[in-house]
């Protein structure tokens, strides 16, 4: 992509309204703009961070086994009448009349929904488990939406659902959703620890929230050191092997892990005391085995072995797909602006042409920007006619974690330079290397 | 995927309020269930369809030089107050109001989002050329829904909206939306006709609509019969040059082609007897260019190279991205079930095993599976305890286009056999040989 043809409205102001780092970043980086309280555009580069995210959760979903699908972001208020929930819920829930008057809600979470599909046609314990989810855009009225995207009104969330004919096989749904969740967290690069939870309107018991550790977190979080060194690293999971997802989940929950709701000063203060660690924690997904709650409200039993009906055991998993844009930035910034891991940046490299318009700097910038796209690579070529200065500024406000550039002194010896967004560190090389270096990180 | 593992709620008996074949169709293949009138969840084989869909008209947008984001879902009503459509968009539009007591809506169409996206971020003539773009849900609270996804209250649309400096590069913007169009329709081998339209609550004078030719079409439309020979194949098609992509436009829209609302029948008497054709036709996409409609009431000017402000010259274009997944079963089923294009089909291959359990066929078939998967092809494999006559059934109403099936005496001599879904012949081979061929059609 040139920057030439792209839409790119970064702010040379800092928003006032922008308390923390994630916000103010996503701002002036162009990635989002508000249109209401709480609620925003995607600007196209925060577009594509939105689908990067999205593509892993998907692909890590997958790979456990679970289903994709997609339900309505507006739902019928009669199924939220069946398990209790509609003037539970209270404000937060988005009340809508239709045209013909009836009672309808944009859903904020898609329990009711999912049983109400799971009981029209499933029928025998043959056809389990089952595990469904989707990713969609959700709604809670929050009285005080702040922070940006990662305390929105509209969000986007992976919400997963599963179906199992007994407690043990839900909680090895939970494993399931678990180590995925663990596994997601790493390839977006973000250390997320699981911690004990408290339900909420949910309901359940068994329920562990994942928490990535920063100061704009609005979670005490309370953690014994131990837990922070744990890594799936390249670990070849097999999610049939249930006993090996067992072993992973309680080599995860072992250590001790709370949030201020649950914490339990007594069982801290046992740890060595220099292994307790306190912190704040943004929340980026929460699993919950809830039993027959659902299932009993609804009516969503299934044929046992032995021909009798019996309620299914559910329990439902989310992931802040949109909250996780933000969550990433708060880990992954400094006075520049974004710095992006590898898995989820915009553009895999930034090109800087240092004189627009210069045959041999142009024709330079060209060769990298075509040897990149042949290798399967999204550049994003700065081309516009702007001092060197302001073109570094740009490209390290967004944040690529790689930068090729070419000015006129080097490319007369078929020079120019790779830069580390992470490190700021500057290599000369040829063209050909540069491009193959890049390659190389990207594993293509 | 194993059938074993997935999801997939096939009915038996035709839903009585169904009333065309795509929504009967979508019903029973276990596409879709509704939640409320007009509203729908896409269940595991219907969400496939949707991002196949969705992806085809991505590729095809970016082709163009169009630039994705995403817009909200709900919007301040506020926005459209300024355009005067608030209250002119009558009860089509679904209204809401949040805990703060603030006037909102569900997204019909985004001209005002966008244009206010616009005004905050561009200010000169420079920054012009733009094609903004998105996918996302939208809300109609139509009357009367039916017709299953075609006619929904809730319903994806690619909507997209160019900004130009002059009408001259606005009908360039016009003309590239049409080029991308037909190619999009062509993709997903759907013969869609552009036709003279008329404008309704968007306002503008250019418009025209894409309709697919069914005979359970909403709209009445006459056409030249020139016009459904045209196709534009494998032509290379170069975005960056106007002249190229107005000769096509030309070429589309020199025959005579309209709807109902815009026949002129002394022009279509003056056809050729032999070439006059009418017949009922699916909408499924419109592309506007409506000037300075919104440009002016919304304020939304540009620094022109003499310094002075110009209003920006717009059009706005949508695909129906859930309206095509019915289009595509409309012209394409028979008495059997749907009949998938390739490009889009769920899955690349349906692999049935006649007699499961047994270790010849059972080996035939993972190793089907494997091959396929190894081209990196996503094959179903129906390996539930069903008979053949069940499974056959099952593989003809979702549609497949290809079908491998693995029998007792066949494997034995270590053959298979496979059948198109479109022609039902049926061809024995090796298993290897099965594994290129539909390798081969896929272009693997």
């Amino acid at each position: 992509m040139r920057l030439s043809r792209y839409f790119l409205p970064v702010l040379k102001e800092t928003p006032a309204d922008a308390q923390i780092a994630s916000h103010r970043l996503m701002l002036r980086a162009g990635m989002i703009k508000q249109s209401s309280a709480g609620i925003y555009s995607w600007l196209p580069l925060g577009f594509r961070v939105l689908k990067n995210i999205e593509r892993i959760v998907h692909e890590e979903q997958q790979r456990a086994g679970h289903i994709p699908m997609l339900m309505p972001t507006l739902q019928p208020a009669d199924l939220w009448r069946e398990s209790d929930r509609y003037d539970a819920y209270g404000p937060e829930m988005l009340r809508i009349r239709d045209r013909h008057g009836r009672d309808m809600l944009y859903g904020p979470t898609n329990e009711e929904m999912i049983t109400d599909i799971f009981r029209a046609h499933v029928g025998s314990y043959r056809e389990l488990p089952l595990t469904l989810y989707h990713i969609q855009w959700k709604f809670r009225d929050e009285v005080r939406p702040r922070f940006g995207v990662m305390r929105g009104r509209e969000f986007y969330m992976k919400d997963g659902y599963n179906f199992d004919i007994s407690r043990e096989d839900a909680m090895y749904a939970y494993d399931r959703h678990m180590v995925s969740y663990l596994r997601t967290y790493e390839r977006l690069e973000l250390k997320a620890i699981p911690m004990r939870a408290d339900s909420g309107p949910i309901g359940g018991d068994d329920t562990h929230e994942f928490l990535v550790l920063a100061e704009t977190g609005e979670s005490e979080v309370f953690y014994d050191a131990a837990i922070a060194d744990l890594s799936l690293g390249s670990r070849d999971i097999d999610y049939d092997d249930r006993a090996a997802l067992r072993a992973i989940c309680e080599e995860w929950t072992a250590p001790y892990a709370r949030t201020d709701e649950t914490h339990d000063p007594a069982l801290f203060e046992a740890l060595p005391e220099d292994r307790r660690r306190s912190s704040r924690g943004i929340e980026v997904g929460q699993i919950f085995y809830f039993g027959t709650k659902y299932s009993d409200a609804m009516g969503a039993t299934v044929q046992g072995p032995d021909g009798k009906p019996v309620p299914v055991h559910m329990g439902s998993h989310g992931i802040g797909v949109s909250r996780l844009a933000g969550a990433l930035i708060e880990a992954s910034h400094d006075e520049k602006g974004i710095v992006w891991p590898e898995g989820v940046t915009p553009f895999h490299c930034g090109i800087v042409n240092l004189r627009q318009g210069d045959t041999d700097c142009d024709a330079a910038c060209a060769q990298i920007e075509a040897g990149l796209i042949a290798r399967g690579l999204d550049p994003l070529y700065h081309d516009r006619d702007e001092r060197a200065g302001a073109k570094f500024a740009t490209m390290d406000l967004i944040g690529l974690p790689w930068r090729i550039t070419a000015g006129p002194r080097g490319v007369k010896e078929g020079k120019v330079e790779l830069t580390s967004r992470r490190s700021g560190e500057s290599e000369e090389m040829t063209v050909a290397a540069a491009i193959d270096r890049v390659a190389g990180i990207y594993g293509v």
